[in-house]
């Protein structure tokens, strides 16, 4: 099976071609960026020396030395919709890290990022987490990778939304992210003199990943979901920790919870419920395309679940592999773990 | 004027020992320690060579080469309160870093750690927070110094509790700290290579930390404080970030916080209220008597404090001296920054 | 294949566990350890959760609920060999972690270790560093796996000291470590809050593995090499960065070095020379089983070699299987990047 | 005492700011600057919130609200030279931190750095090592400050290199620094991604501070000192560790050393020398003026001499203000620790 990178120089495309090089069934057989000198990855990742040799060539489909079968897209939003379209005319399935394709509710994609210029192909896209939305990805040709700190988010609420057992408004999710998650662009946040050493918050309940984990959350129930989301930056390369605050409704009791969890997730094959007591650790998980969860209820009501990724991994690249090993019908952990 | 640190050894008990040695008025005339082999403080801690090279010898005040003024004790809880006795009886001055003197509710004490041998000094004890009882604080023989996290949570939330302008209950306390805080006794989730590119929450709700919040809280407005604590290590050495999370009451109003905030620290030496917009950082605080403080407010009524304090400073050993500095007198930010 | 891991708690034992859960080869049956409780490893090495769930059982051949192929010896000098012989009598091909086998001139071994019980043995193991050994590993039923720091050095140094290009005297090895180099035993040096932040020496060229760089390299010419190696904590959990410093002789020349780097190791698959002009850096290598090393001419006739490995992988683990590999008569690579 | 800080927007002017609103006889009356918005100094640097409050305005002389006593030029190599003289002109003593006034050998400089404007001054420059050349600092009105590497070099090399006890070739300084060393500047090796749990050398025997080393050295005892100098990147903040090879010639024995560097040092404020068998750390220097140093003798003829100091403190600002209180006549511990 061929495939193609378009936007090939993102933190989250090295781990990408990480994983495409050692996988059984995938060969790279186009890099796409936009750098005019058109380097080999490798000069751009060392990292890649000996692993991944191509250079990096045009963004276009035209520009793939072989078709692809699939392509992904690490492009930042607002630029993969200008590059989806020929890639699904050309019959290339297609899965894209942005926001492009995630949000079903044009209008409110456009409140919190840009005015959408391929809105026809946005109802043929699927949101791509599997342990969700698992049949809809296996017959996709268009899947909208989630965001990191969602993805840690929506399987740490999922259980519990669903059943009714929480009340859906006044949720909050405090997410502790590795500085990864800001790309690699040299700018003055992501300096280590400015990061190491530090904590600070940022955006607070402004970020973009808010509206994506209400939408998502919203589909699994009946009603709107509401969530306060403040992340923070942590002196590590990568990881997210969420922390995340409900409150149980009638329905719920404490006793039940570490049996919905384990039930919930009792399949599948990346998402590992911690025992009773045990929380999850970033670094358990990290380079891994597992998510690790736990569960604790506090006598009067609050209910705290920790949900811990690699964001460059479930949170992005892994996550990718796994959605298209389920769009072309592989096994769904192969390439992967 | 002249002190003691008793219990010398611990991290809390290194940083005091530097602020003392370049304090203005201070002279350490006495460190007491439990080593049998009485060394140097300088080879405890390499750091202070050439600052302080006393020996570390007997904890009893009896010990003490000169008679202290004023005693500071960095001893674990339910071992302060078997020495704190003899030194006031001796006339000596006390500032206890550990939990045995903060809690006027002896039962609540006693029900989150030991049964306490000292009940009639625990009437005496004044809860050494300067912002918020400056004035018992000057007249006080036995000052407990807070523990680091209420320290950040309490100045984060008192501008709001005491005004009736949130609710009372579903109070939520996300704490980030530095390792520091887990003392100096190497033990596996302290080491380095368990830390480092880690996050992961701890004793969630149910850290003895809660209590003492709820316990002073209590105290500024009418009415029993209820609040969800979860703290969480993160990999750097120093610092606390407290994510607080409020809801408005009907008398609260999202425009008018920034100016509470403001207000209400307007003449602290050591709070700084940060600009709108602007998120206290960690990195900021760190070997400083400061606390930094946000506050933003999210449409809908949530409100989300961020505080920011070094742990091991205005956490332990800098808001004891400046504990020191009000109970005798001394300008407060003496010796501090 | 069936594979033992006798010593299983270590760190190095933890990172081969996961390389052999995945080998596609390669069983493990048994792990070995010293723990009464005999508890599952998942439960002291939560990342391996869902990854291996053995239960560590008892360290004898014995213990073993199958009869292993090959059995890995992750145990501290001194002890590997008091078990690697009943092994090695039932069959069991050996590749031992300790420097126990590492040295055929047993009273170098003794003076810097211990005495030795099974000098028999000492006389058939092989050093196991496939790129220098690579057909005495394929015959041989016992193998030393090499300390860290020497396969970096060793490495680094090849290619020049069997070609007489350099004086065989004077030889600086100056190695940067991660703390994982400390081993996962709680002990104050190896605590977050001691590691993070500092740069130190230790054992200044006195260090047990400066015996076994020249015992080895002294075997690849005709005389016997002289290193003064100081090695130092960096404040990484990974990753060894060996800056090497020889003098050209007469032979040698500036222009022929990135040639004979380049030449030396053309076959090989896991080192790789860096293109003239770059430096290795230990976070290309983490995780993987490559040794990248450079090359560097100074005008006078220093010659500058870096070279970096993963500590716990090319280090200890990963070149242990790539032993293994080599052993039984695997492709070389199986199961390792 | 007024003083004015040119540059004021680099880190080691943030650290100088810090030292200077504490000193007990300096006053901050100017803050000079590039940025056209003229920010208030706190707004660049949240740490100095109500620490100092002044706007960076512009660089002249004629730029100073009040005309200052002492200088301060943190500007980059080839503009200090731009800005000097008018300063010196106005009867304003000035300590410059680039390189400009360092050579007195103009043409090294203008081999290593650029065509230099002032060559005039550079007769009158003093090097700013007060351990070294506090006579002619006392009485300079131009001090050229030295540069971070060649701070822990020279200290570490100085006892043994002026009593003709060392060969003056063959000379090995292998530096480890903090990432600070790299400046304020984003860009991609100052990244924290890309710094974090990796080690790195960089500008292999290629450094500007090589000649640095050598020119000063060679100053302090009769013939040319030859060094190859390899600094290191480390995941830290701030630091430096220096690990010098040298060889002992004839007159120099090892049980001598110690004692030598105890002597050589015995009246300095700001020189520790460990006590035999203890190494230095940068975490004992960090925040500090310190500079530890550590001497070994290895069997042999190998002396490795470790030093160490905080590069933003004692390699560049609170030397800085050492060299102020030679200069001016204060107590030379003022404001320092």
């Amino acid at each position: 099976m061929k495939v193609s990178v378009v936007g090939a120089t993102a933190y989250t495309s090295r781990e990408l071609i990480k994983i495409l090089a050692r996988h059984p069934e995938a060969e790279i057989v186009h890099l796409g960026g936009r750098r005019e000198e058109q380097p080999r990855i490798s000069e751009v990742f060392t990292v890649l020396r000996g692993i991944c040799e191509l250079n990096v060539v045009g963004l276009r489909v035209a520009d793939a030395p072989e078709k692809p079968d699939v392509a992904f897209f690490t492009l930042p939003h607002g630029l993969s919709q200008k590059f989806v379209p020929e890639y699904l005319q050309a019959g290339v399935r297609c899965i894209d890290f942005s926001a492009d394709y995630r949000f079903s509710d044009l209008a409110l994609y456009e409140e919190w990022y840009v005015k959408h210029e391929d809105p026809a192909n946005v109802a043929r896209a699927v949101y791509g987490m599997p342990e969700l939305f698992r049949e809809e990805i296996a017959g996709a040709d268009l899947v909208a990778n989630p965001g990191c700190y969602p993805t840690a988010a929506i399987l740490g609420l999922a259980p519990l939304i669903g059943e009714g057992l929480i009340e859906r408004g006044g949720i909050i999710v405090d997410a502790k992210s590795g500085i990864s998650g800001k790309g690699n662009k040299p700018q003055p946040d992501s300096m280590f003199c400015e990061c190491n050493e530090d904590v600070q918050a940022y955006r607070v309940a402004a970020h973009r990943h808010e509206p994506e984990m209400e939408h998502v959350l919203s589909k699994l129930g009946d009603g709107d979901v509401d969530i306060t989301f403040v992340p923070h930056l942590v002196p590590m390369d990568r990881g997210i920790l969420s922390t995340i605050y409900v409150r149980l409704t009638r329905e719920g009791a404490p006793g039940m919870l570490q049996g919905l969890f384990e039930d919930t997730y009792a399949d599948e094959p990346f998402v590992r419920v911690c025992p009773a007591g045990i929380q999850p650790r970033t670094k358990d998980v990290a380079l891994t395309n597992y998510c690790d969860i736990a569960v604790t209820a506090r006598p009067g009501g609050t209910v705290v679940v920790t949900s811990a990724i690699d964001n460059l991994m479930k949170g992005a690249a892994s996550q990718a592999v796994q959605n298209m090993n389920v769009m072309v019908g592989l096994e769904e952990t192969a390439g992967l773990f």
